[in-house]
């Protein structure tokens, strides 16, 4: 069962605690799974039908065809619940919505006179969407990949995903595709799905950027082609912390650590609370709750291994913890959420208040569920069109600025040694 | 010496050429220095003592002290020619200004009654700058990556720069950090500088991103330590094309052509014309003006093996071809550059005219010459502010707007089959 922990204690036992849960995804050096370079490789050199080849292998299905057609993804939209579609179809454009706020406008500067400077906007070519299947499918994983990059204006978006040993695409998955627009859909998962969008094949085209998860091989796979592509990141196992005063209600607070602890049993759940009553009585929530929840095994490990009450001496020392472990989710079930904002520097996405709980931003309320995890909220952020789109710095001088700061500009290239750059101001003035 | 080549040439040549181009960098599969690794693990591990290790191995130094003192700081300040200071001092300045427009506010969107979504920003806490030492130490460097840093309100600005084998950093080196705000500065290169700065040793302090260019060995370390850290970029070879008409001036297109040249053997130096005469001028001019620069041998080699001159048939056709190249930098020498502004889709930076050379660019307007390389720029942007900040997500509904949408919710969470986050919503209502 999860353990109760107090700040208060002499024997540094929360320092440990977030110690292991800081140390959850180690580095894997020379871990470079050989396996995954031989598909990717494989996979540039011979294309389509190596792509067959591993579907054949992995996903046990020959495909005659690997591009999803139009007929499949009606047939599939017609064959969903309609309630669900409704709801994925608002989700969507309450995603729009949110993301089209994140856009810039491209700009100038031009307060000196004969002097232009700016930085012009444009939307990334072509995108890749990576899809997980199997088992249990997320559409929702669809919309948030898909939707930001087609507010941005990204021209095509091409997504793999595997098929199934029928040779089908999950119905939600292919319905979701449908209401975010998603270009062109191709039956491929796994490092061959990376490794074709990456390169190209004679029918998957090759993209500029590849986003979505995937397990350890898309993950392996993706960390080989970046560089190559730009990729969103690397994800690790995720986490919800929970900040919460007197006036929390441990009902919500346990259901919600609960709806992250069964993802899987990485998973971290943390509640770090001001009172040692509401401890007790989230703890108690949690063993309730969690006898009734269809995934009560996963739930029972991931709270045993990663899950944690922390008993905080007040809310400075609470955030402060917070902050160290930066958190893909925070919750603030505190008196005044809004008042703390200011305070909380790393984290993925924060919930305020007794009504704002994690599935509430994983399916419906808009900012994206794509989120930095592991405590790279320290320096990653949330997926946003900012992925989708990239800058170009505009640089315009007329004749005479450039002439009165030549010298300048001559001094410090002769300073690096570099007298081709010191050339290229002297031939404009001799 | 450089070719000309017709795109009316009916050989395809001009696709074979883009094709050497686009592929200088490739992917180096497989080839994960063991060494580095081996470096990046030992100073992970062994801290202070194996950085002292490695900087007496490569660096032929055994130092007393990793850090540089406030003194030395002063004294290399105070030995440095005074105009270089003051044009550093200027260069500062702009780069301040520019990176300064580029700075996004935290927003919030109350449009609906009783939600609240937002977004904030906060400056990633502790970033760590690589600024490579060795014969030509560029002092502009440092200006490009500290500053932004700075202006993003990074709190702690670590620097890392191998000793000389007198023990000392260079004076320009200094001067230019003490300039841009740099909070620390250690006496540490290559592998095992990269390896500090991401895991922290007992004198230098870990940081969550690390930006700068380096060798190939600094380039390996960065790739292994990604994801546990960010890192700005793996930079590859670097390139210019200019885009020129028949009213440019030939002298001024090739010295700038030469100015990318001098960099290193495999930099790209391209012009394409719509004017089989200029062509012909800038052909002469650049060996001309090769004659007398003191990088004649790499200035060259590199024209030879990836320059070229491009006849296009129209400003068109050269776009179309630039827009594939996706060229670091870009100079627009034709006769009204700003028309054509919207037509380029990728490129680092665009140069605007006769008088804005690269140079001016590389050392002095403000804009970053950090910039993406070797065709990334179709997914990849100039460093900017953005590099130094991240987002999270704010997400807050009262109680009437989730009941109202709670059915919504729990539709999508149990079509992903995952119980507890339907649960989290239920337990609100019940």
């Amino acid at each position: 069962m999860i353990k109760i922990i107090n700040t208060l204690d002499e024997n540094g036992s929360v320092e440990k605690e977030i110690e292991t849960l800081l140390n959850r995804s180690q580095l894997e050096f020379g871990e470079v799974n050989k396996s995954v370079e031989d598909i990717v490789l494989n996979v540039r050199d011979n294309k389509d039908s190596a792509v067959l080849e591993y579907t054949e292998k992995f996903d046990g299905v020959r495909l005659e065809s690997l591009l999803v057609t139009e007929k499949e993804i009606e047939e599939a939209y017609n064959d969903c619940d309609k309630e669900l579609i409704e709801a994925l179809e608002e989700a969507k454009q309450n995603i729009w919505d949110y993301h089209s706020k994140q856009l810039n406008n491209s700009w100038i500067d031009n307060s000196k006179k004969g002097i232009m400077l700016g930085q012009v906007y444009n939307p990334i070519e072509k995108v890749g969407i990576y899809v997980p299947g199997g088992t249990a499918p997320y559409p929702s994983t669809v919309l948030m990949n898909a939707v930001p990059a087609k507010v941005a204006g990204v021209e095509e978006i091409v997504m793999v995903t595997p098929p199934g040993k029928d040779g089908k695409v999950n119905k939600h998955i292919l319905a979701s595709a449908k209401i975010a627009g998603v270009d062109k859909i191709f039956k491929v998962g796994g490092a061959q799905g990376i490794a074709a969008l990456a390169f190209g094949t004679e029918t998957i085209p090759k993209v500029y950027k590849i986003v979505g998860p995937g397990n350890i091989y898309v993950a392996i796979a993706k960390r080989l082609v970046y560089g190559y592509v730009d990729i969103d990141m690397i994800a690790g196992p995720s986490e919800i912390l929970v900040i919460a005063d007197e006036t929390a209600n441990p009902e919500y607070v346990a259901a919600d650590l609960l709806s992250q602890a069964e993802h899987d049993t990485l998973a971290s759940s943390i509640l770090v609370t001001t009172s040692a009553e509401i401890a007790e009585q989230v703890k108690e929530e949690l063993r309730k709750q969690t006898e009734v929840l269809s995934r009560k095994d996963i739930i029972e490990k991931s709270l045993k291994d990663f899950g944690a009450i922390i008993v905080a001496k007040d809310l400075e020392e609470a955030i402060k913890l917070s902050n160290a472990i930066a958190p893909e989710h925070l919750e603030l079930m505190v008196q005044n959420p809004f008042e703390i904002i200011s305070e909380i520097k790393n984290a993925g996405a924060i919930f305020l208040g007794q009504y704002s709980p994690e599935p509430l931003g994983d399916y419906f309320a808009g900012p994206n569920h794509t989120l930095p995890t592991s405590s790279t909220a320290k320096f990653y952020s949330p997926l946003s069109t900012d992925d989708f789109v990239k800058k170009s710095s505009l640089i315009y001088y007329n004749r005479e600025n450039l002439e009165k700061n030549k010298d300048k500009i001559i001094k410090i290239a002769e300073s690096e040694g570099l007298t081709a750059h010191a050339n290229s101001i002297r031939v404009r003035f001799k």
